[in-house]
C-alpha cells in the first residue's frame, strides 16, 4: 500500500486536526497502515488543550503534496480551503459535513457527506459501520469536535445525533462533557498572543456570493469587547486582506459563545450585502447579530441569498 | 414532509431507474411518506423486461421541476445529466458510485458515493445500516442493476463488493443469477425498432477532455456487425448531434457483451483524441477495442488522460 495523506482544511480547527487523527487510526485498524495524519497549519489554542488533555502529538505538518500521491479529505472538500496541488493528487476518500463546492474527480471515490454538525460524528458511524471499537484517547478527540463544532450543542448546526454520539464518546472517553467542554471552548478564546493579522485568520473561509468574493473570518470569546479593544488594527489587517487577495466583502466575525451572539465587522465594496442580509445598518463597519453564531448556517448562506 | 422526487439520471439505465424505485422503497420505510420515484426519459428494452419480471411498475416520467423543490438524486451527480432545474433545487441526498463533476449546493447535504460498480450495491448498505429488511420483489430490481452495470461481473468496473451484495440479493430474490442475468442482458440487447438518432442517445454521457467537449454514447448487444449494419445512417444520426450540440467529439461503442469487446465509431474535429488514447488509426472512423466495455473506467478517463 502506497502513503496516504490525511488531512483537513486551512486554518485548521478541532474538527480538522483530530478527524485527521482519528481517521488515520480508523485507516490503520482497517489495515492501510501507509495512512498518516497531516495538518495544514498552525494548532489553534482550543485544539492545543484538546490534545494536551488526552496526551496525543499533532499531526505533522505538509509541506507539500506531489503529483498523484493518494489522499484522504476529511471536515472540508473544497479545493480552495485544501493543500496546495490537492487538484493533481488522487483522491481515495472524503468525510465531510460541507456543503459540496469546487470539488471535482476524473475517478469514483468514496465520499461520505451528512448535514450534521460535526465530521467526528460520521466518523463515529463509520467505526459502527466497520464494527471497529473506538479507544477512550480517540473518542475524547471526537467528542472534542463535536463540542468545538456546535459550541456545546448550541449551535444550529447541532443536530441530534452530534449529541447522540457525543453522549456515546463521553463514556468511552470518560469525562464530563458539560465540564470539560466549557474549558477547551474557554481555552480556545484565550486571543490575546495573536496580531491583528493572524486573528483575521485563524479561522477564515472564502466562500462567494452572487458575483462577490467573500471572506468570512471568525473567532470565539468569552468577552467581545476585549477582542474588539484594538479594532482599528484588526480593520487595517482587514482592508490589507482585501487588497492583496482581491475580497468586495471581508466578515470579521467575533462570537460570544456563552450567550450566543456575534458582532460582526463587515468591509469591503459589497457591505451592502451585509446590510441586506441581516437588515441592519453598519455602524463604524460594525453590527450585532442577536443569536448567530454558526458562519455555516447562520452566515454564509444568508449573504449568499442576499447577494 | 413536503414532496421529495427521486430519480437518476437522464437516457436512464436499469440502475438508474431501479435505484430510483428502490430508493423510494428506502425512503418510505424510514417514514419519508412522500418520496416518489420519477425518470427522466423513456425505459430501455432490459429495464422494461427487469420491471416486467419482478411486476413492478415504471416510475412516473418527471415533466417537470419547481425551484427548491426537495429532490434525492440516485446514480449520478453531475448537473448536465440531471433534470432541468437542479440548480435551484434542494438537493436532500445523493446516493452514487461515479466521480464527482459539476455538482455543488448550498447547503450541507447528505451524500454517499464509493467506487463500486453499481448504485445499488451501496443502496444494499444503507437497508443494512439502517436495519430494513429488503423485499423479494426489491432485492431483484437491485440484483438486476448489480448485473446491469457490471455485466454480470465482467466488466472492470465490478468490485468484490457488487458481487456480494448481487449473491446475497439473489439469494432473497430467490433468482439464479448466470441464467436470469444472461437472459435480462440479452433482452437489452434487442436494437432493432430504435431510429439511429435513437440508439446513439439511448445510453450517452457528456464529458470533457481537455479543452474538448465530448459525448461518449454505448450501446450492448450479443452482435457488433447486426448493430453497425446500418452504419452511414448512424454517422449521419451523430454528425448532426455534433452539430446541434457542439461536441468536438463523439466516441459511439458497440459492446459486445458475449466476448467482451467494443467497436467504436469516432466523428468530430478531434478524433486524434481517440488514435492518441487507444493507440489506434481510425478506419472508416472506425475501430475495434479488446477488452473495453466500461465507458466509466477504460473509456472516458483514457480521453481525459490523452486530450
Amino acid at each position: 500500500m502506497e502513503k496516504t495523506f490525511i488531512f483537513g482544511h486551512k486554518n485548521p480547527d478541532t474538527d480538522s486536526i483530530t478527524s485527521s487523527l482519528v481517521m488515520e487510526n480508523l485507516e490503520k485498524k482497517l489495515g492501510n497502515g501507509e495512512a498518516k495524519a497531516y495538518r495544514l497549519g498552525k494548532i489553534n489554542k482550543e485544539t492545543e488543550y484538546v490534545l494536551n488533555y488526552f496526551k496525543v502529538q499533532a499531526p505533522e505538518i505538509l509541506e507539500n503534496l506531489e503529483e498523484k500521491s493518494n489522499v484522504i479529505l476529511v471536515d472540508h472538500n473544497n479545493f480552495s480551503e485544501s493543500a496546495e496541488g490537492i487538484a493533481k493528487a488522487n483522491i481515495l476518500k472524503v468525510v465531510d459535513h460541507h456543503c459540496i463546492a469546487n470539488f471535482e474527480t476524473s475517478s469514483p471515490l468514496f465520499y461520505i457527506a451528512e448535514p450534521v454538525g460535526c465530521t467526528e460524528t460520521i466518523l463515529y458511524e463509520l467505526y459502527m459501520m466497520n464494527k471497529v471499537e473506538i479507544e477512550p484517547k480517540i473518542a475524547g478527540l471526537m467528542l472534542s469536535a463535536i463540542i468545538s463544532d456546535t459550541l456545546l450543542f448550541k449551535s444550529p448546526t447541532c443536530t441530534k445525533k452530534d449529541e447522540e454520539v457525543a453522549k456515546e464518546l463521553a463514556k468511552i472517553a470518560n469525562v464530563d462533557i458539560e465540564s470539560y467542554g466549557m474549558e477547551m471552548l474557554k481555552a480556545g478564546t484565550d486571543l490575546n498572543e495573536f496580531t491583528p493579522e493572524e486573528l483575521i485568520n485563524l479561522d477564515s473561509k472564502e466562500s462567494e456570493a452572487g458575483s462577490a468574493k467573500v471572506q468570512v473570518a471568525q473567532v470565539n470569546t468569552a468577552c467581545i469587547e476585549e477582542v474588539l479593544k484594538d479594532k482599528e488594527k484588526i480593520e487595517n489587517a482587514i482592508n490589507n486582506f482585501i487588497k492583496t487577495n482581491g475580497r468586495n466583502l471581508f466578515v470579521f466575525a467575533v462570537t460570544d459563545i456563552i450567550n450566543s451572539n456575534s458582532q460582526i465587522i463587515a468591509l469591503g465594496d459589497r457591505t451592502d450585502i451585509v446590510e441586506k442580509a441581516f437588515n441592519v445598518t453598519l455602524k463604524d463597519n460594525m453590527a450585532f447579530l442577536p443569536g448567530v453564531v454558526s458562519r455555516k448556517k447562520q452566515i454564509i448562506p444568508v449573504l449568499k441569498e442576499n447577494a
